[in-house]
C-alpha cells in the first residue's frame, strides 16, 4: 500500500463503510515499509513507479547498505541509488548484490535495470571539468529514471563562446541542471538563455573563498535569471531526481 | 524579434543566404530592447509570452520605475510585477500608470489583465500567519501569469493535523510553493507527501537564531525529501515564477 | 563532602557555633576533588548519585584517562562515561580497566555496574540510519544513568507514516530525545505530537550546506513547536544526561 | 477532541468496530482548530490543559491578531500570551480584548485569568539588568502557566558573590532559567551548582563581537556544565514553556 | 615635500653631504601633512598628482569635512573627493565650499576643477539599474582624476544580449569595472569578453541570501576569468582610483 | 568589605578562631553590593580603589541608571562611567545627578572628581578620524582611573610618515592603545615599534566587508606582532580600563 | 580564429558584404576551442598571445590534465601552467610531457620556453616565510609570461624597517604583488609607500581566527590605501596573471 | 643597532651635526636584520633583552628553520621559540642544534638558556585537562621569557569548587593567563576575582558548535569582567610573551 493517497483512501473507506474495519487494519498490517531495526525501508513506491530509490550511503556500514538493497531487492526494487558511497564500502556491497559503481560522483547503482527508458530531454551542463563527479551524479540518477540526457562539459561563463555553441542542445531542453563551483554564474547565463526550468548544483569545486561551496551556492540563489531554482551544494542526485520529475510532466488538460 | 531562438536564426539565415545582410540589420536594429539610459528594458519576450515581466523595484527611483513601465506599456505589455515596492513608491508610480498595488507583499501590478486564464493547479502553503506577504507575492505572480493558485496558510508541521487536513488539496497540485521561515520544515513533510516537485521559499520570519532567513534556507537546501528546490530567502516571486512554468509544461509526446 | 548544599551547610554550622572551626577545616580538608595535576576529579558526586561520570577523552592522552578512571574507581565509582574516545585510546584505556566500547558512538563505559535500573521512558528517535552514533550516545548514557529507552530510529519527517506508526511509543514517554541532521526537522514533528518535554540533538550527518551541522542546529533552535531545546551538535551525552534529570523528576507535593 | 492521543484512539474504535464510522466523521467534522484564512487557530488544547496558548506577535496584522483571540476567547481559552507585540499593536488589539500588556518584554496576555495556581518552583536568573525583557517573558510565562518564580536578576559572572548570594534560592528550584547575553557563562556556573535542570536563553544583549546574540549562544550550547540545554536567542517564551512543563512533572510511580 | 621618494632622497642627500643637516630640516619642518587634532591631512601629493584627494565622510562631522577640505584647499587643492557623504552633510560642508553633490552615490565633490582632461578609455557596467549610485561613485572618481568613462549600464548576463550589444565598447576599453550585485556574474563574463583588466565592485544590491553584498563578493573572488580583482563592496571609489592608474600607465620602454 | 580578598581572611579568621562567628556574620550582613531588584550594585570596590565603577547604559532605562547612580554616589562614589548612553537618555539621567556627557563616544561620566591624578602614560592612537568616538570612550576612561593620555588621532598605516612623526611620543608611552577599523593594521605596525604593551580596539567603522568591525577584529587578533591583546569591537571603555592596570601596575621587587 | 575581436569582425563583414557567408561558416568551423569531452580547450589565445594557458589542477585526473596539456601542445602553446598540481599528479602528467615542477607552490609548467622575456618589472613581496607557496606562484605565473620580476620576502609590517630596506626596490615597480595571511597589512603598507597599482593576495597561513584566510582576505578588501584590489585566497596564479597584464599595458596615445 | 629608538637618535645626530653622514651610513650597514632570501633575521633585538624571540614553525621547511636557527645562534641568541613544530620537523631541526621539544603544545626551545631567571609570578589557568597543550605553550613561553609560573589546570567554571580552592594562588598573581575552550567561561570568572590583568586565550578545544574555538574566542570577547583582553584561538605563545611583559612592567615613578 502506498503511504499517500491510498491511507487516506482507505481511511475513508473505513469512515464511510466501504471497508470493514478488520480489511482497513490487515491492509494496514502490511506496512508501507520494513523495519530493519537500524532502518525502516520504503518498498511499495519504488516498486509501483519503477524508478529509482536512493540510499544515503554516508554514515553507514557497508552491512546496514548490504541489508537495504536486499530488503528492497527482495521486494523487487531495481535501479537502487547509492550516493556517497565510498570505493571501499562498494567493494563489500557488490559482494552481496549486482553492483555498478561510478568511481567519480562515488555512486552505485544496485540491480540496475536494462529496460529502463529514455524519455524526453534533461540537459546536465558543467562550468568546468572538475564539476564532472558532481554532474555525473545528476546524469546518472536521471538517467536510471527513465530520462535522456545530454552532457554539455566545461562550459563556464568565461569563455562564452564554449556555451553559446552548444545553444541548439540547450534549447532543446525539457529542463537543464546547471553545475558549477567558484562563482556560479552559469546557472544565471544559462537561465537568461533557455525556456525551460533550470535547476542549480552548487558545487565546493574551489578553493579560499569559495568555503567549499558557499559563493557557488549564494550565486546561485541571487541569480537574477527567473525561472531557476537551486539544491545543496554537490546534491547531483536532488538535482537529477527533480528534473526527471518535470521533465515527466504529464501535459495540462483543459 | 526575440532575444534567444531568434537571433541564433537569423545569423544561421545570414550565413546560409537565406537573409540579406541588409535585413539582418534591420532586424538587429529593430533591438530586441529599449535603452532607458538607467534600464535596457526588454519588450519582445513579455508582448510575445503574454505573461508578466518583473521589475525589481528595490534600488530604483520611483521616476526609474515609471520610465520602465511606460516603456513596455508603450510596446503592448500588460500583467507588469513591480517587486520590493514600497508604498511611497507606489503611490508615485500610480499617478503614471493603472496599479494595483498590494501592501503585505509589497508588490504592484501594473496594468493587469482581465482576460489571465487560471490553468492547471499550484498550491502555495505556508508555515505560519508571518509568512503570508511572501506567500502573496508567489501566489499573485504564478495568477498573473495564468495559473490557478489554491492558499494553504498556517499549516506548520508543529500542528500537523492542520496540514494532514488539506491533503486533499495539497495532492491535486502539479506544483506546490513551501513558505516558510524559522525552521522551514515544511518543505520537508510536504515533499514527503505529495508527488509533484515543490518549491521552497525561506522567509526572514523568525527572530535570533533565524538569522534573517537564514536558517529556513539551510534546512530546505538540506532536506531529505527529494523532489524539492530551494530559491532566495523571502523570494516568492521566484518561486511562484519557476512554478508557472512547471505547471505549463506540455506533455511529453512519445 | 558535597561540594554544593554541604559547604553552605558547613560554613552555617561554623558560623552558627554548630560546628567547631577545627571540624570543618577537617571536612573542608578531605577534598571534594582529587587533584592528579593535569586533572582535578569529583569523586563524591558520582559516588552519592549512583549515577555515570563523564571524561571528555577528546585532547587527553590514555594515559591521563586512564589515571582518571583508576582515581574515580578507586573511590567506588562506577558507570564511568568515556566520550569521544578513540579506538586506539580505548584499547590502551581497557589495559587498566573493565571497559566496555562502543565504536559507532566511540563511547567507553568503565567499570559498568550491572545492578543499574531501568526507570520511566525516555524515547530517543533519529532522522536517518547515519545518526545512530549520536543517538547510541544519549541512549547508552541515559542507560548507564538507570533509565528505561525506546530506540525510535530512522523515522525523518519526509516519510510521516514511518513516524506515525510509533506514536505509541513516542506518546508513553516522559522525554524525547530527538536526533536528526540536514534539516534538523524531526524535532518540530515531534513536538507537534507529544506533551512530554523534547530535547533535540542536531548531528553533522550531511554534506554541502548542512555546514557540520550548523543547518540542523539553527533549525532546532528556531523550532516552531513549543516544549523543546537544543543541546550542541552531536552531543548525545548532554541530552541523555538531561533527559535522564528530567525523566527521574520527583512529582510535585502539594 | 484534542489532535493527539484522541485522534489515535478514534480510529482505533473505528477500526475495532467500538465507536461507528459516522460517529468518527462526526466528532472528526468538530474541526480541532478553526480556520480563519490567515491562521489556523487551535482550541482544544489551550482549553483542556487550562495554561497559556501563544501567538507570535511579529509580522502579524494588529486584525489577525485581534481575530485570532476572539476565536480563541469565543471557545473559552484565557491566558493568551501574544509574543514580539509592539505597543502599537498591543493599543489596537487591547481594544477588542481585556490586555495586560508588558512593554519591556513586548508580551501580551489577553484575558488573563485570576485563579491560575502557583505550583512549584522555577528560578529565572539574569547576568545583567540589561537581560530583563527577555527574562520577564520567561517568568511571565511561567507564571501564566501556573508556576511559581523567583527571580534571581543581575547576578553575572564577573561578580559570583552576587550569585553565590542567592545560591540557597537557586538550589531549592525545580527547574532554573539562565538569561545572559554577551559571554552567556552564567548557564556554565549555574549549572554547576544545582542540581536540576537549567535552560539557558542566549539574550541578543551586547555589542560587537555578541553578533545579536550570536557569542551567548555559542557559549551555552558548549557549556561543559552537564543538565542543560539551550533555546533560541531572546526565545524567553519557549524557556518559559519547557520550565513549567519540567517543573509540572509527575513524579515515576514504580 | 611628497612623502615618499622625496624623503628618501633628501635622507640619501644628507648622509653624501649634498645637502646640510640644516636645509633636511627645514624641508622636513615643511610637514608634508597638517594636523588638525582629529585629523591630519596630505596636502603635497594631491597638489602634485592634480588630481582628487579622498575623505571618508562616514563617521565624521560635518565641521570636521569642512575642516579638512578647508585645509587641502588653502594648499592649493581642487577636485577633492567626499564619498559616504549624506545629504544633511552635504548641505552643512556646502556652506563653507564650493561643493558639487550627488545624492545617487552621496558622493561630494569639492571645488571641481573645470580643466580636468579625459584620457584613455574606461568603461563603467553594472548588471542592474540598482547599481546606478555605486556605478556612479566609480565613474565619478575616474572623471575627476582625469580619465575618459563610458557607461554601459543594467547589462546583467541574465539577458546576455543586452551586454553583447556594447561588445564594441567594452572591447576598446583599457580598464573595465565591473559593478554587480546579487549573484555578481557581470565580472565573469565580461573577463572572458576583454582583453583589458576588469576591476569587480561587488554591491549591496539584492536582498536575502546576498547577505548585503557577500554573495557577490564571494562570486567575484572566485571568478574563474583571469585578469580581473576584487575591491571591497560598494567601493566605486576604490574601483574608479584604480583603474585611473592602469588607465594612466606608461608604455614600456624597452 | 571588599568581595575578594576580604571574604577569604574573613572565613580564615572564623575557621582559626581569630573571629567570632558573631563578628563575621555582622560583617558579611553588611552586604557587598546592594539590591536594587534590577541591578545589584558593587559600591566598596569603587569606594576603596578611587577609581571609575562602569553602568553598561545599552538595554537599562533611565530611571534604571537613575536609580544605580544615586545607589553609587550614596555610598560616596565618583567618576562613575555610563558606557553606550543616548543623548536621550543623557538628559533624563541628567536630571537627578552631575552628569558630563561626551556625545561622540556617547559617554557619561557622573560625579566626576577633580582631584584625579594624571600617572603615567598611556597613548590612545587611532586609525582615522572616523574612530574618534572609539577612542574617546578609552581615553576618558583612563583618564577618570587616574593616567595620563596622549592622543595621537588619524595616524593610519597608508600613510605611515604621519604615524612615524609621532615616534617619539608612542616610544615613551607605558601602554599603547591602537584603535582601527577596516583592516585593522594600526596595532601590527604600532606593535612592531614600541616595546610596551598593545591593547588593539577594533571599530565598527567601515563599510561592505569590513563586517561591522570584524574584519578589523580578525586582524588584530591574527596580529603578527608580539605583545598584543584584543578587546571587544568599539569597546572602548575594556581597553581603558585594562591599560590603566598595566600603566599603574607596581615594579617588581626582588 | 580569436573568440572575441575577430568573431565580431567576421560577423560585420558578413553583414557588410565583405566577406561571403561561405568564408565565413568556414573560419567558423575551425571552432575556437577543442572539445575533449571532459573539457573545451582554447587554442587560439595562448598561441597568439605567446603567453601562458592556465589548467586548474584540482579535481582534474592526471590523465585529464595530460590530454589537455596534449591537446594545447599540438596546437603549438608553450608555458602551460598547471595550478593546484599535486606530486603524484605531477609524476604521472610528467611522463607524458616536458613538465617543470614547483612542489612548494604545487605548480607545473609544462614546455616552458626558453625564449620568455623579462619585461618591466613586477615585486611579488610577502609577509613572512610560511607566505612563500602562494608568492612563488604569483612569480612563476608573471615569468612564464614575460615580466622581470623582483622577489621581496619576509617583509612583514611587525618589522617595518625589513620593508623599508627594500623601499628602492618597491618604488621602481610598475606593479606590486602584496602575499600575505594572518592580518594582512601588509597590502595597506605598500599601498602607502608605492604610486602603482597594488594586488593583494590573502594567504591561508595562519591558524585559529585566520579561518584559513578569511582575516586576511577580509583585512585586504578593507584596506585603507587607495589603489589596491585583491584576488581570492591563496590565489597567486591570479595576481600573477594581472599583475602582468598591468606591466604590459601600451602608453596611452594622445 | 636597535631599530627603534637607536635610528631615531642616529637620524637626529646626523640632522644636528653630531655625527657624520659617514659614520651614520656605517651604522646603518651593520644592517639589523640578516636577510636569508626566505627569511629577514632580527638579532639585535633578541640579543639586547636576553629573552626569546620567535620562530613561527608552520609553513617553514625544517631547513628554512634550521637556517633562522643557526644565524640566530651565530649571533649569540638563545632560548629561541620555535611553535607549532611538527614532530618530524623537530627531529630534523635538532639535528643542527641542541633543541628541547615539547610534544603536547609542539613547542620547541633552541640552545635553552640555564641562567634564566623566574621572576614575580604569572598564573597560568585552564577550564579543563583538553587545554593543556596550549596552556604549556604559554607557560613555557612565559617561563623561557624570565617568568616565575603558577600552572593552576582543570579548573572550569562548571565545578566552582575547583577553582576556588585555588584563589590564593591567583590572588597573588601579577597577570593571569586563562586558557579555555568551548564555552570560555574561565576568564570572565577569574576576571572577576582577582584585580590583575587576565590574557583570555580561547583554545579550539571542543566539537560541534565550538566551530573550532570561535565559540571560546567570541565568549571572551564579550566578557563582562574589566580588566581582560584575547590573543587568537590557541595562541598561548602570544598570551605568555605578552604576560611577560605584563609581569615585568617597572614601576610608576613619581
Amino acid at each position: 500500500m502506498d503511504n499517500k493517497r491510498d491511507i487516506l483512501t482507505l481511511l475513508r473507506a473505513v469512515a464511510s463503510g466501504e471497508a470493514t474495519p478488520e480489511d482497513a487494519l490487515l491492509e494496514l498490517k502490511e506496512a508501507p515499509f520494513e523495519d530493519l531495526g537500524y532502518a525502516k525501508v520504503d518498498f511499495h513506491r519504488a516498486v509501483r513507479q519503477g524508478s529509482a530509490e536512493v540510499i544515503y550511503g554516508a554514515g553507514k556500514t557497508p552491512e546496514q547498505i548490504s541489508g537495504i538493497v536486499a530488503a528492497m531487492h527482495g521486494r523487487g526494487c531495481g535501479n537502487i541509488l547509492i550516493t556517497r558511497l565510498s570505493p571501499e564500502a562498494a567493494r563489500l556491497v557488490g559482494e552481496s548484490c549486482e553492483l555498478e559503481y561510478h568511481a567519480g560522483p562515488r555512486l552505485g547503482i544496485a540491480w540496475r535495470r536494462a529496460d529502463t527508458p529514455a524519455l524526453g530531454h534533461i540537459v546536465v551542463a558543467t562550468g568546468g571539468t572538475s564539476d564532472l563527479p558532481v554532474a555525473e551524479e545528476a546524469a546518472l540518477t536521471a538517467e536510471v529514471m527513465g530520462n535522456r540526457i545530454s552532457r554539455v562539459y566545461d562550459v563556464g561563463v568565461a569563455g562564452l563562446h564554449r556555451l553559446l555553441a552548444r545553444l541548439d542542445t540547450l534549447m532543446s531542453a525539457r529542463c537543464v541542471i546547471a553545475v558549477a563551483g567558484m562563482e556560479g554564474a552559469l546557472a544565471s547565463v544559462v537561465g537568461g538563455l533557455v525556456d525551460c526550468p533550470v535547476l542549480a548544483v552548487p558545487t565546493s569545486v574551489g578553493y579560499g573563498a569559495s568555503f567549499g561551496g558557499l559563493s557557488a551556492l549564494l550565486a546561485m540563489l541571487n541569480s537574477c535569471a527567473s525561472g531557476s531554482a537551486v539544491v545543496n551544494i554537490d546534491n547531483g542526485f536532488g538535482a537529477g531526481y527533480l528534473a526527471s520529475m518535470i521533465n515527466q510532466m504529464e501535459g495540462l488538460k483543459e
